[in-house]
């Protein structure tokens, strides 16, 4: 899934404009090489309207570390920028810019922490920690809060969607309903916070999994429009494919046609030494009908049968199917367990649009910059919402576990500090007075969040693979309270300053008041 | 913007597993090379829950045509295919039909008629008819309806945003909140449905546009943290911009600190023989900010210059915006219009993930098979909701002009029908019954809408510039009733059926119930 660099929309200038005008003025000021930290992070959770994350899954660093080996000003990009003219007709970008550009405009002065991908995330705890000279640090914030965003988004509505389905199987169907080539990342981010499979082909095979798919109502279609009908197109997928035949069954009536037809084919396939697969449900009143084609496949012996249900899912609409078919299973003699155990989820444009919330908001904010004697200053923002007054400083980031091995707060540090030696005091990262102890006692780990990801042009260690995601997030969802892992009205996990870093930004918030 | 095909993951293998699946169906049946017909529409406009579309502004056709042209399987794609097992361990895929994909599993024998790139379209209207061999034209589905639903959508907010900015410039800043590398689709949307430029660098230079941008926040944070001031930081700016000098005033305090310290620099600038350009008010109560700095700046002696408005901006909100200008400026001795006439927007996240419904529920229907014969028969579902049984067969699509020039219906008809000799019924696309009689007297114009775009594995005529699709999209709303143009609650455009489609299909129904 590597980009083409050479093409100019996909290589460094990927960015917005303002970071080439911004990087001219400081090399015009001398600013340029400058030392300078900037974090992405995001402020809140994805809030659906009708249900709230309690956390989210980082997403997007691997592609973003690919995307960045190699990254460069090459001599198309710097022609691009050098044709172009201001209002007055004069060129917008001078030669001895551009000139530091083509020897300097590259990542290898460019060091990234970040936060592991696959890991659980928080608001205001930053998930990728820039530093390098201010004019190359500050052109990335563009694609670096686009490259981790979005895959954080759906990550995250993958991870709720995964435990609304209950550890049943969920297929990413989101394609073609995905925008443009961003369908691919976000099939990506799906499967590593939570969806099993994905039907995208391409994605799939560069990630070595297998893509999942069987047919579509058009091909029922032919069959009609060619002079057969539905069991004879259920018949010839049964031919194509004896091994994995799974029918969808709702084309004309599913359970009038649908259904019966599956389980004739299905009586076919077994005759002849074959375990058919399953049926699938992409329209209508999915609960009911997933419970009336239960009873039918037991029915007809077929008990193992899987019904993959499609249409519109997202976790809440999966939470309410399932307890439809807990309440209505038994008015019917059907159990709602022999149904639920053999259900999986196919979640397309709900999952790769994030439904309900379609933009994380991520932000990449300066904390600190270099004195003219070369030692990193906290830098700060101020603004009238408390919030939106950024962390400052270079500073540890920890997760702290409790005695039961439950993340209990993420803890934003100043850089050097050791606060974990006895009791603790947290601070609230926006309301003031407001905090808590944390007594040694109650704590079991202490871990730092942020690793060294990019060093010197390339990454620090070989990207991870798909399972080494998936594990982390597994390793993290056990550890966090069940509370912060509901559905809907989460519980707020606790992400607080030292007081250390608490007195840093009251500091700094006065001094620039003044 | 040419995406790298020899990329597995954007290359023919941009599809869901089920195309795959079906194509060797087809193929092991004999069917594969059967000409087919398939259609690509919507069938809701955007509903963003507040405020509804009431048209939409066709794009994403031309980087579609683009990508077609030469797509085919690489010997990368056959191997990758070749190499999928099922559940059985035997090869999914088997090398009769593989050879067949190598030899024929190409865009030579698929033809595509559209809607030209900028045009206003209604749903149920074909936007993209495919016609070819089954299996290939089949494939097509996925990749398809992910080009054109996505900057469809984008384009019909950009066309709203641009309404509802009453001419004034729009800039599109969505590119660090987009999804990936739909970003650019989408930055490229918003430009052919309304946005006059974007911050997107690479973007505006494929399309030849000059990018727009200027500074941060974090420009004036990187001043204060080496010992200077927000007022230092404009002074560099207008240093380094004198001809477009556009300050962002809202790091600090907007009133009390960022238009004064730019009033004063652009005084500076003035006695330096340079006009200043503008500020941009990114945060805060925007109507008042926007009044106050007015004002401000008037009475300094700078009536002209702009104020850029930003921070979530989309049409609802700059709808708002504007309003209360009307209402408020005066209690302020301002003068509304020398307010709104000195305003331009910069759109961001709200636009690219197209805010309140962010897919477009794009379809891609089997319309027709040929039979035996090579005749094209129409093919049809059927469904309980009337709305979702597509319009069948080979068809034409007319748009009709009243003798005002306002487009008053789309009218879809069975191939070869000349429905416009005299008074026409138009019946109503789902409603039996309902329907309307319009005269020839009462049409000035009948204007075919699907044109050839794509023959014999390349398209039928250049790529239009972006200046051609804007003009389109010009024309076309000069010519829609203001009551569809509306941002809240538009009229209902007509779209409708000749009688002789609506027997066609009423015909078909019938015989697939039997």
């Amino acid at each position: 899934m590597q980009p083409d660099l050479t093409d100019g929309t996909t290589g460094i200038l990927f960015t917005d404009q303002y970071q080439l005008t911004m990087a001219q003025l400081y090399f015009d000021q001398g600013l340029h090489t400058r030392r300078a930290r900037f974090e992405m992070f995001f402020r809140e959770y994805p809030d659906y309207g009708e249900h709230q994350a309690g956390y989210c899954i980082a997403a997007g660093l691997e592609p973003l570390l690919e995307w960045m080996e190699g990254l460069r000003f090459t001599e198309d990009d710097l022609a691009a920028i050098a044709a172009q003219r201001t209002g007055a007709g004069e060129r917008r970008f001078r030669d001895e810019f551009l000139e530091w550009l083509r020897h300097a405009g590259d990542m290898t002065a460019i060091h990234v922490d970040a936060v592991a991908e696959g890991r659980v995330v928080h608001p205001h705890v930053p998930m990728v920690v820039v530093d390098g000279p201010l004019a190359i640090a500050q052109m990335l914030e563009t694609a670096i809060i686009n490259h981790i965003s979005y895959p954080t988004l759906v990550a995250t509505k993958a991870s709720r969607v995964q435990e609304a389905g209950r550890g049943r199987p969920v297929l990413e169907f989101g394609l073609r309903r995905g925008p443009g080539w961003g369908a691919n990342a976000g099939a990506r981010a799906a499967l590593v916070g939570g969806c099993d499979f994905t039907s995208n082909v391409g994605v799939s095979q560069a990630l070595g999994l297998d893509p999942k798919g069987t047919h579509a109502h058009s091909m029922v279609q032919v069959f009609m429009a060619v002079g057969g009908g539905e069991r004879e197109a259920f018949r010839a997928y049964a031919a194509s494919y004896p091994d994995e035949c799974i029918l969808l069954v709702d084309t004309i009536d599913t359970l009038a046609s649908g259904v019966p037809n599956a389980i004739s084919v299905f009586e076919e396939l077994r005759a002849a030494g074959h375990d058919p697969r399953g049926i699938r449900l992409d329209s209508g009143d999915l609960a009911f009908l997933a419970v009336q084609s239960a009873r039918m496949l037991d029915e007809a012996g077929f008990p193992q049968v899987q019904i993959v249900l499609s249409s519109n899912l997202d976790e809440l609409a999966m939470w309410q199917i399932l307890s439809q078919i807990e309440v209505e299973a038994p008015r019917y003699g059907v159990s709602p367990e022999s149904v639920v155990r053999r259900l999986a989820y196919g979640v397309g444009t709900r999952l790769i649009t994030s439904h309900g919330d379609s933009a994380l908001g991520g932000v990449y904010k300066l904390v600190a910059v270099a004195d003219a004697g070369g030692d990193l200053q906290p830098a700060i923002k101020v603004s009238d919402s408390p919030e939106k007054v950024p962390v400052p400083g270079v500073k540890q980031v920890w997760r702290v576990y409790d005695r039961r091995g439950i993340a209990t707060a993420d803890v934003i540090g100043v850089a050097g500090e050791s606060p974990f030696d006895g009791a603790v005091r947290l601070a609230h990262p926006h309301r003031t007075g407001v905090g808590r102890v944390l007594h040694g006692v109650e704590v079991s780990l202490v871990e730092e969040l942020l690793e060294p990801a990019f060093r010197d042009g390339g990454r620090t260690r070989p990207a991870p693979n798909l399972e080494d995601m998936r594990r982390r997030r597994h390793v993290d969802l056990e550890r966090l309270d069940p509370g912060v892992r509901r559905l809907v009205n989460p519980h707020i996990y606790h992400v607080s300053l030292t007081e250390q870093m608490r007195d840093l930004r009251e500091h700094l918030v006065a001094a620039a008041a003044r």
